[in-house]
């Protein structure tokens, strides 16, 4: 598909495969994505691209998903190989998965809060691995009704991630103390860690990027220092 | 206006202006609501009954202002000294406010997070005064663009609340150990809070009422305890 010459030079699509495996400190990071992978991720970023740019540019309801294709140079029913919908292609959006070895890694003695940011994270990333914030942003100014199509991934993300975990954490100490099932507890950490992306969301470390664009490392760590702070003074 | 003979009895109007001022524990909860705000109250009640019963009628095109405010009986232009839209009618929303009193029992050298949940919950609830929670669930679900006026509402509470635990914790030991302004510091307390509501939410006390309905005092102490519980463990 053509350059869209509006663009900055940092917004270049990003190799989706490559972004959600490269969650994976330990395991798949060193693995280069296969053709069949790279084809994928060039074919979603393809449509995800014409779907955005045709719908900012003519309207929601102007624009076909046979348009879509069109503009995106593939076959009208692969579309659906990619996207579950016009509005899911237009956001960039699509289910969130978390890969088997992402908690290879995960410590049940370790600090479970910082632990279970940087997983959520992972797996939230592997949901919207397109990084042009500022478009996706505009869209969802456009058709507010995209954000339920966010949101709908953000409650995945975390129903996978609280599923995950309950099993690693069925027998921990902190679920047998206290007088709840493990999936309260898993639930609850989870919440706790998304209060901290928020937090990183709405308070970027100063000159790392402005508010709402995409969260980098530097404002997760912040948050979570911070947040620490908070609690080690409060409890 | 007419009763709703389909409604069950615990979902009966409650008196708003009473709603929000028992918030507040120790100042205003003995005061009988003047006549003027009884009437205040009412007229709210009849114009979002009438939206919100309309609208699922008739569905959300179909339905006017003037319609409503005839089902209503009040004069079409009442109807925007209540609300500003047709939406925020239906949904039976309001600006939330925090009033003057509700931080005069605020710590600085208590729990800060039990007593920032304790608040936020009470202005949340200025908000959605409206107990009918099967029929908010239902317009919800039928018109999701409603959705977003209540995330509208939720983001002032916590603007609102942020604004005035700012100036309250400005020169608290807190903030003074963080190297990050007063603001940074309550908008993660504001955060903290909100997750422990969201879990309040999602995991009621066994027996206590469905997951999604309106949030007891027991609700909140479970996850407030709960909260506690895990961050003991992992600090």
């Amino acid at each position: 598909m053509a350059a869209h010459p509006g663009r900055p030079v940092r917004d270049i699509t990003p190799n989706a495969s490559l972004h959600s495996l490269q969650e994976c400190n330990n395991c798949l990071v060193t693995e280069t994505p296969t053709l069949r992978e790279r084809r994928r991720t060039e074919t979603w970023n393809a449509l995800h691209d014409a779907a955005a740019e045709l719908v900012l540019e003519h309207g929601m309801g102007a624009v076909s998903i046979d348009r879509i294709t069109e503009a995106a140079g593939v076959s009208p029913r692969t579309f659906f190989n990619y996207f579950p919908s016009k509005q899911a292609a237009v956001l960039g959006v699509r289910d969130p998965h978390l890969p088997d070895c992402l908690l290879d890694d995960f410590d049940p003695a370790g600090d479970l809060v910082t632990q279970t940011t940087h997983l959520l994270l992972a797996v939230l990333r592997t949901a919207t691995p397109h990084e042009d914030v500022a478009r996706r942003r505009q869209l969802t100014a456009a058709h507010p009704e995209l954000q339920s199509l966010r949101m709908h991934a953000v409650e995945e993300a975390r129903r996978l991630l609280a599923e995950a975990l309950t099993e690693r954490l069925a027998d921990h100490q902190l679920v047998a103390a206290a007088d709840a099932p493990a999936e309260e507890l898993v639930s609850l950490l989870v919440t706790a860690a998304a209060a901290v992306l928020q937090h990183a969301h709405r308070h970027p470390v100063a000159g790392s990027r402005t508010a709402g664009a995409l969260l980098t490392e530097a404002d997760v760590d912040h948050a979570l220092e911070f947040t620490h702070h908070l609690w080690r003074n409060t409890l």
